[in-house]
């Protein structure tokens, strides 16, 4: 199924969000269904929701969602509630404002029509990655001298299908490696404080047979510098136009790892990810959840009352330690400019 | 308190071991009487009691205690089984060892002297290290110009008086700057898998009155990259002859993120620790803590039934990424031969 979908029962009713409620999994597959802005907003904030592509479709749904209920003014209200829900990952802003453009030209019908193409495009988009970056991890991993079949990577978060609609970002390019025979082994961090790669990421190689280990995140760079891993994958939330790369925490850290043990460091996000009006990186909002995700887990205090907490939910990865971009549509080895620095389509 | 104690009613009395029961914090703190050799091991293998200076009494104790109440057939069995709790930390074998031969030359009496011995010694060496660590970490600070007052520093796992007896390793330098005046911020690392940092050294900085922050792993780099920080001090657990030193997991990322945004890397510890037995890092044996640790929380599942996960408890940080090893008798500046470095006591 798809972690994000729009449901109708035909072309004059009002129509609803449909996601899989990943604050559930692994533990169950529940599935949420959205009827309203504040609804949304509350999943999204939560992480019911979450990853770039998949919060663009949420953006583009949401304002649909609106503009069915909704006057102009409301809906013009709910679309800036939506898109300031989440600071960090442009895809939400992008998302909101396609929606708007197209509802200010067709209303309803031409706010829905833009997010179910952003849906069909994330999903076209997804497969073009799977492509490209597989291609780009074998002949990187070839470049060592004669072509090696079975690969290692290690990941971050969870950039898979959940992060998408059904297709993922980094872990669609695994998904695609898997597929073709080429994965020998796939290393998931485990992702605190929220722990996407053990409960999501894991739970996608799981289902698709795929070999894998999770570890602590600390624990990367070591297994780095034991030399078996072939690439680091990682996805995207905000891309800048210098080439520096806003996300999940703890990726910045993989990056310096990868540089200091010589291991390609491989950034997979779709074009909408690319913000060449954010300059650099550190142009970019990074989001501090707070302590509570730091200071108790299922409902059991892990640090002293009143400790000090920052929660940065991401990082920046400053463009010179990045090996390549990969995107839908083109690949940018050692980035420095996204504006220029490939024709797109090439 | 102590983090660990010898109890006895009086000279002619049996003793027993009394320890801080540290799976129990930060909720409570527990003590625990120990009175029997398969006590002490349980309670070292599920780190009831932990750090390198700390296993070293724990084993010295764990002879006496044994010596006590055995032949000399089956003290020399429960020392074996109680080297054998744990492989990483040299300090454990190492109070066994001496313990043992006490125990050779002076019987029970023998083997209680050595261990109170090396617990006394641990006491005076974190003061030692608290001084040298310190005033290094003034001084490096110091080196971009001009003296700094107030210093913010981070470091990774618990290495406080929890981790050794009445005073630490690292920690213990943090306390001796804090005492001092010159502590701006102590940044602590939650260490996963087990916490130590968030229900330990949160607890202990919060204790001493120190301003502190804690923060999830990963996030160490980009805390790093953020220009504030003074030094990384860290402990130890076996530092081998050429200076590769084991620690915790996720030492050596926080090593190679120190080195890429050049901030001075320290390890702390105990001669004790030293171990030039040990060629090199690669001849250190690193102990894998199975997937438990991973895999739940507080008894909530949090990857997928049957994951397969890597749960490496040290990792070991080349002695090229180390700017100093403070030891309670030298300050060994970029260590690359620990038997010849320094002259002990320089």
């Amino acid at each position: 199924m798809r972690t994000i979908d729009w449901i109708s029962a035909g072309p004059d009713s009002a129509g609803r969000i449909r996601l899989i409620d990943q604050t559930r999994l692994p533990a169950s597959t529940a599935v949420l269904d959205i009827d309203t802005v504040g609804e949304l907003i509350a999943a999204i904030r939560r992480l019911s929701i979450r990853g770039a592509p998949a919060l663009g479709v949420a953006g583009g749904m949401g304002v649909a969602l609106a503009a069915q209920r909704m006057n102009r003014q409301q809906t013009r209200a709910a679309a800036a509630d939506i898109r300031a829900a989440r600071p960090t990952a442009v895809n939400l802003a992008v998302g909101v404002d396609r929606a708007l453009a197209a509802f200010d030209l067709g209303g309803p019908s031409g706010a829905l029509q833009a997010a179910l193409d952003i849906r069909d495009e994330e999903i076209d988009a997804g497969l073009a990655m799977a492509s490209r970056g597989a291609d780009l991890v074998r002949e990187l991993a070839a470049d060592g001298g004669g072509r090696k079949d079975r690969l290692t990577v290690m990941t971050i978060c969870n950039t898979g299908a959940l992060a998408a609609v059904e297709h993922g970002t980094a872990l669609g390019v695994v998904e695609r490696l898997h597929q073709d025979g080429n994965l020998r082994l796939a290393i998931a961090l485990e992702t605190r404080p929220l722990l996407q790669g053990a409960r999501l990421t894991a739970w996608e190689l799981d289902r698709m047979g795929a070999d894998y280990e999770l570890i602590v995140d600390s624990a990367a760079a070591s297994v780095l510098a034991g030399g078996d891993v072939d690439a680091v994958l990682v996805g995207a939330d905000r891309i800048a136009a210098n080439g520096d790369t806003a996300n999940k925490i703890g990726t910045l850290a993989l990056a310096v790892a990868a540089r200091y043990f010589g291991i390609p460091f491989l950034v997979v996000a779709p074009e909408t990810t690319v913000d060449v009006s954010t300059a650099s990186g550190s142009d970019i909002e990074i989001e501090d959840r707070g302590p509570g995700e730091v200071c108790s887990f299922a409902g059991v205090r892990t640090a002293p009352p009143g400790a000090q907490v920052k929660n940065p939910a991401f990082d920046v990865t400053p463009a010179e330690l990045i090996t390549a971009v990969v995107t839908d549509r083109r690949v940018i080895m050692q980035p420095q400019n996204m504006r220029t620095a490939a024709p797109i389509g090439a």
